[in-house]
């Protein structure tokens, strides 16, 4: 299971859940990554935990004030991005341009998507990975695994039809059994945010979270 | 062969030339369908051309103020839409819930896309049909059918691993070769625009271009 | 008083509700125009109302695939256009470029915004008018001249401060003393939407709602 | 004059530039700026240039992927930010959103924009400059203060008429002479990009430029 805590512009100290991170997946053996802020992206990095942008635009080079360059992202240490996210939602055309300023970087990719048909989609776009997030679930306490179970199957099921695509879970995760739930519905890892970036300490909600998929 | 005439916002009479289309389909028996501007759809359908849209919002009955409602498309006489123009992009979320919307009042659907990955995308999300235009073609009077032929051969395979969904082709179809090319390397269907739209004599030629395809 | 009914994207019938602001116009005096879905523009010009579009965009003929453009509303009967309505925000460039393609085909416009700060900015553009319309105030039932009437005062303030730009407020109006204490304020009109086009009896409303200023 | 190099998203090395504005700031004594991508703001912050961003996005801390934090630019270290960029352009309430977050976190803020009309909108928002850039010259060797030279005394004079704010111009800048008739139009400062940012040695670039305007 691969484990993506997106910091999203949360009121926390990237450092600290970074550091928090770095160390469980030490401990623990399991895959964890964490998205902050582009600004954010180096002094992450710097603690030693895999990093990701949470998202790099369609473009090379160039006159592009104000967009997220994906050479910029890797040179400050990124490893992968998060593109499409429900709170950046991008054009069908930008999410393949992204993917391939990705690719030119070599970035890894996770393209986020709402239902199983736009995870088709998303699949079809040769991405590393796509992650479901119904968004009516996003921010709640209620694991898209419980409240709707058919959605990550589905997914699975769409992305398989489409290629080699792993398949991840986001919305309402931040237990250890959401995470069991999320791999026996067929999940290669699960996006998380509040439930670590938001918690009081950090490494010990991480801790509890990935205990059950520990090795 | 579907022939699908986009008149974007050109300077001329839709009128004109939806009435030229209708003539044409109906001496030739080939299906042709004239796509105005929103606010000219009813006028159009009312010359008996089929109609379609250039867009439609992903959005329901309520407070849209400014967008392009499915339900007046379709009531003003609409028989169905394209969505995500290379003019008009959307956000993959938007594609797929423009289609929903589009069913929803039973109207046909084209997802236009640029490049045959792109295609495999709009496929999955289950349009009736999707349209390859290579955007560095559009406006050229070079034809994707001789310019790229492979992206048309290649996007009919991407929409054939997909499901049961039409490829069109767009960008620079101009001529009755042309669109027979286009028939050759699988297309069941061109876009046209500007070699219609801007013609002096539309119904001249619409019907030099659909003649090698009449019936 | 200039009284706007937007119809948003209403499951209203817009010649309905046409009508009855023909009616109420006519029987009262008041200014009284009604903005209806693009491809409903003709349907509803058609019933002698004043029409106006909800949005145009900012192109000129060209290839603008599902565009709305002002040649287009203007043909179709609309004498006036909103622009930047909360519900289709626009980038500041657009609607500068909006209000030249309105003026370019003479139709009168209405930029929206929604604080005292955006509407100088607006009334900056040279439009016909702004409205205020308090983005938290929309869709309630507290009318803004009496949650916050100095957001009217303040806009009134404003825009005199830019130039000779009339100021429409709009949010939560429903009443003849909604549309009183509008004025007093120093409102020149209001912006309507559910409260009249959402109406069992959308003349009734209307006219319950303009008698106190009618002639 | 304050003096921006906008790095946009070229193949430059930021710290280089950084170290070069660094340095001719100090030799000369004149204001100089340089705005890379959000990802470099530390590690440009790091050489002791002054810092900009490039754009920051209109929201506040809360679940925003994918977006530009104010306070994230900040805590990197940057001491200003662009806003409204032509490669950037942002609907009106997202400058006024974008400005207000800019003040909650202590960054200077330059709201760009396309001609006169718009710098009155944008200077009403109540940044602390403007920046006129007419986008048919940006990227030209052509320098606005030569090709256009009423778009800078208009938009001081626009800016003036609003409030207390400064008018920088950009588009085409390359040379001291440039500079200096910038200066004379009325501008506070200048936006470069490509004429420092793609030089083969910035720092002669820069000293040759800021030559004439030395203390």
């Amino acid at each position: 299971m691969f484990v993506v805590v997106n910091l999203k512009a949360y009121p926390c100290d990237p450092v600290a859940v970074a550091e928090a991170a770095a160390d469980v997946a030490d401990e623990t053996g399991v895959r964890i990554a964490v998205a902050p802020q582009a600004a954010d992206i180096s002094r992450v990095a710097e603690t030693g935990v895999e990093t990701w942008a949470q998202h790099v635009d369609a473009v090379d080079h160039g006159s592009h004030t104000g967009s997220t360059l994906a050479e910029a992202a890797a040179e400050a240490g990124a490893e992968g991005t998060l593109l499409n996210h429900s709170e950046k939602r991008l054009r069908l055309a930008d999410i393949d341009g992204g993917l391939r300023a990705a690719e030119r970087v070599g970035l890894e990719s996770i393209v986020c998507a709402n239902n199983p048909r736009q995870i088709a989609a998303a699949a079809a776009l040769e991405p590393d990975a796509v992650a479901v997030e119904p968004p009516a679930l996003i921010g709640t306490g209620t694991p898209v695994s419980q409240a709707d179970p058919e959605v990550v199957t589905d997914s699975v099921e769409a992305a398989d039809a489409v290629g080699d695509v792993d398949v991840l879970c986001g919305a309402g995760i931040s237990t250890g059994d959401d995470l069991e739930a999320a791999a026996e519905l067929g999940a290669e890892g699960v996006l998380l945010a509040s439930g670590v970036a938001k918690a009081d300490a950090p490494k010990a909600a991480l801790r509890d979270l990935v205990e059950p998929i520990a090795e």
